[in-house]
């Protein structure tokens, strides 16, 4: 079951690069982006690393330049490639790349047929959630890289993430909570990260959440009220962020002939009105909330509520910062480098996109960006 | 009695610069630092607009450019100087400055020697508190420009800041308190600021807090076992930030002949190992105490246990992100510009500082900066 | 004959691309590089752009994306992409880039079927020759880009640019030149380019030139004796160039266990004593010159005794800021933006280098770079 | 009469500094300007670190933290502070410099009492160009830091130093020169600098220049026809320098109310149309010269034309980049750092200033600037 786990999760990454040219495999568009090449071969890297070259005797690396190239930020296992320079590796070909990931799989289907320990099955799994995390982050990376080229190219034509199923049908409505001592954390007993454990109690206010996400409707109220000139809504830091890099505007967003427009994965559409805004960032969340004078969700609240409404279609900003759940420590080794050491000036998104990979979220996961990121499939949910 | 309260303040901060040459007024060393003239004059800039020209009929301001030129964060109030240029201004001179203060002084001594409304009353001790605040950065301020100067110049013999009183004579203890319900917040009916307010009840898991700070000779010991050369005790971004910038000790110090000193406002000095810490980042905060395999405490924690230790000496970093209480909203107004907009990418510090002002802090205070500031007078407590 | 000259031409940038891979086509690894693939298109749209949108009726752009993803400086053309994004446009796709050159190709072909105007002719073989200098960049470029691959990509195994045949055999001669009145500029009735046009009487001093080039063999001895930490021999922008950027040694050397390396497009290879310097920038070139107690030639200087020795294994850089002869004017619409403004922060190199296209280049080109310029084929040429 | 000059000097620099305030000897607004109390005491330490030291037996620097402080780019005489920080350095006080200019004004005077060597003569004559040097620097930099206060402070009412005499009076007039060799540089017996020396014969083409510069007027014609958005008239640089920057007058412009205003060091004044224009920069001077179809002349035509035109009121940008005389050698020492380590990047400017002292130009002098440099009193005369 691990190995049909492994083996699907695998293919379906590749299946994400399968509308796209060898051209698309190579550029970086910015520091924070990655080249659908290295999205393919740091999953490997991460199973030959952190699994075959350890538990495998006698196990010879595909390319002992691999390791250097496609290692990302974990600095215990020695030297990398600058970040910035992912897009000028022209070598390994996509080819290899691909050879590359066939010679892995090769090797932990061998591993997998046989009994294995504990650990190392929980690596497996690790590994799996790692590269699950990857796809949906190829596909982001994608979209940006795409979306500065003046001719709007079209990944896939049935590939619209963001107007996807995501109308609203139904009235917005308010749940209400009480105050009083709740329990947050992972409780269950399949895999979860690091960040999610350490179940404990807070204690909540009352509080009213909505139960579906702000449109692109309301939003654009928010841009023609006024909303993006008004520093009144805004934090100190998102106002300069807005006034240095000229932000007027979701991303993607293009204002033509009296119409918005947005850059899709399906190339150049309306915006509509119905859908579900995406591609804001937490200051535009937090101001579009100030203007609305509600707020966001605290993470805490957000885990509660999120049995009663439906969720995983944006990610969804909270108006907590990323710190560790009491108790939180972080793990020896590599592994350890995953999530502790990004626990300060992040803020918590919870939920699921349209981006993310099927069963690759849960109410306890903690995904966390800088409140200046625009480019995942991010919406607003609003508290009062 | 807010007469004295206000004439007190208003000497106080004048005193602080009675060392001074009028050289020393004028620099600006980095963007996040102002000069004293600037202090001087923005403080009183504060009562003369939020107070004078609105409640006095016929107030005549002192100079129409002052508005302009001492006028900080306040966007709702009109255009501001720019704030890497606060150095450049030669013009109005100190004497000019102190001239205005006086001005003002005497207009505000005019107006509190009658009956006046509740909410002028607030704003006259809301300016105070303001002014307060202005002492503790006029001195870290200057320090920080000083500490530039290749010869070590002295503020005054007798204001060594950082090794004062300081030195810990008994051992180190731990307090205990056991998991449950405690409520944080403001509650007694004096001054406080916004964002203090909002009672509310958290729930806090066990935790045993020391009842001294960290030494100077504890913190070298970090410094000589590698702890600015092992990322593993690193925040990501606190290693970016060490590595961009080659920090390998806290702030001011130097490592000269095969000792420490470091720069105090009395000159440079030998580093006193008894003496406790001064002048560290959050981020090293919080690498000592990864190195200790300890932690850092939570806003929350620190104010349940601050009646049980001696604080006043360091701000103290938390472990919390800088956010808005429950029920937190901002002001109307400038005066709504004090405290919310700030509540992003900050840490939240506890306490006091041997440069705090008399009487100007309370176990419910939050002082806040980013997690790679040094220049305040902070310190480390350890939670376990 | 000209028709023959253009297909000539328009295949050897194709042979120059033969030994690529579909991945090399795309990075752009610094703002001063671009891609093959923008090569390849760019060339392409100025056929189409200068000459068949002007001269051929009922001309159909090959896609009206091109003029705005393919123009360069050409501001008097219309809009173009930043030129800082070049390595992120994925589309077109390479193969349809060698689609525009073939539908381009036959046009022109076409075209230089019939008899055709003066004007046109010109216009030709100023792109022709425009093509040729793109050659040589495509060549630069692509090298810049792969030095930057850890795994020391190989171009073509025979294709070591640097070592070639350049070994110096006979012993370096001076030739000896007497002051009085010399003409400079083009005098022959070919082509040639807009800035060595005007040719004008210069007046020189006696001067004695060296036969031979620099040779890595010397060189080592500058850096062996200090020349890249003695400030004395560096001009003061050379001197913060070196020190901001931390060169200690031409483009492309590694030092390693003891040895000197070269990345060449045949791979990382030992460098070759009696091979010819490369990849110097002018303050490289003029500090080891005046560690030498000499200096390099004027521009002038270098075109009155080329006649007498060999040249065109190195571009050698001149002691002349590249400036506009007598009479000199910028010609009307866009071909006058070739040279002229760029006259300005450049030094000129004379000659040609092994990475020159067969003729492209004559005794009065004038080529130039920035002073701080290392990635072309750049070499050193004493005066005393 | 070494003496007088001597002490002439002396006192000049220092009643230039008779206006000012404390507050105004502080601040260094750019790095490429200088506080007044920087200028005072780093022309003071040139006579102390290149005389008293090296010819003085017994002589006791003044203090011994000054060589370090008001060193400047003298690499060869030890560390310095950084540029970049003059403007944080308080201590020494203002007082302090004065004490350490009489103190060395002293020694010198004592000196020179006696009989001196040819070589300490020819230094004190140095020293004294220098200090003229800085005198011009002095203003201008003061000028630069004083424009950036909004309440525009006067530093004398009758230092109007723009629109001062310059009023243009008779047409303007053309001088004709016939093609031929022609003599350039420095040919008498008294000081000039090492970059003027090594007389030689240049060969200069038939040319035309203007006996008068450039007024307010005519650069507004320039202005109003949409020079500064016409792309065609700008070197490349020059273009990018303006977007950039968003460059749209000379330095000190300011558009109000319908009417071009430029502050003065006797405040802000109405532009004055007969008055010579001022504060451009080499690329305004370019387009301008290019829009009207002419040029600017070389620094070798302005030499030989020098004789019969009046010049002395602007600096005047040529189009010579600033280059090395043949047999041009730097000298050894910190002396030889004075004038060679400059020849890259820059413009030569030719003439003088309104702000320069007097005697301290000549035909064959050579001032030069960065290309983007606008804070000198520079204007333009055209040629044809």
């Amino acid at each position: 079951m691990l190995l049909n786990q492994y083996n699907k999760t695998r293919k379906y990454t590749e299946s994400l690069c399968s509308p796209l040219n060898i051209e698309d495999y190579i550029p970086q568009a910015v520091d924070f982006t990655s080249p659908p090449k290295w999205h393919l071969a740091h999953t490997t890297w991460f199973f030959e690393e952190m699994i075959l070259t350890k538990f495998v005797a006698d196990y010879a690396v595909f390319d002992r330049h691999f390791g250097f190239l496609f290692n990302s930020y974990y600095q215990t296992v020695g030297e990398k490639a600058l970040r910035a320079q992912r897009g000028i590796m022209t070598r390994p070909t996509v080819e290899q790349v691909y050879q590359y990931r066939h010679y892995v799989d090769g090797h932990i289907q061998r591993l997998l047929s046989d009994d294995i320990s504990e650990e190392i099955q929980a690596l497996i799994i690790l590994g799996i959630n790692h590269e699950q995390q990857h796809q949906e982050l190829l596909l982001t990376d994608l979209k940006y890289t795409l979306s500065l080229n003046p001719t709007h190219p079209v990944y896939h034509p049935d590939f619209d993430l963001v107007s996807q199923p995501l109308v609203r049908t139904e009235e917005k409505q308010w749940l209400s909570f009480s105050e009083g001592v709740y329990e947050i954390g992972y409780k269950d007993s399949g895999f979860c990260f690091d960040n999610e454990l350490g179940r404990h109690k807070v204690y909540l206010q009352n509080f009213q959440i909505a139960t579906s996400l702000v449109t692109n409707a309301e939003y654009i109220e928010f841009i023609e009220s006024g909303g993006y000139s008004t520093f009144q809504y805004w934090l100190d830091d998102g106002w300069a962020w807005l006034c240095n890099n000229q932000i007027n505007s979701p991303l993607y967003w293009q204002y033509l002939d009296g119409q918005w427009y947005y850059y899709t994965l399906a190339g150049l559409k309306l915006v509509e009105p119905d859908a579900i805004i995406s591609h804001v960032s937490y200051y535009e969340a937090n101001a579009f909330a100030t203007w609305k004078k509600m707020r966001l969700a605290t993470e805490f609240e957000w885990e509660i509520a999120a049995t009663q409404f439906n969720w995983g279609q944006r990610w969804e900003w909270t108006s907590s910062a990323y710190l560790p759940y009491p108790g939180f420590a972080i793990s020896e080794g590599a592994v350890g480098e995953y999530n502790g050491k990004f626990m300060v000036n992040q803020m918590v998104l919870r939920g699921a996109s349209v981006a993310t990979s099927e069963n690759h979220s849960r109410a306890s996961y903690r995904n966390f960006f800088q409140p200046q990121c625009q480019w995942q499939f991010s919406g607003i949910r609003l508290v009062k």
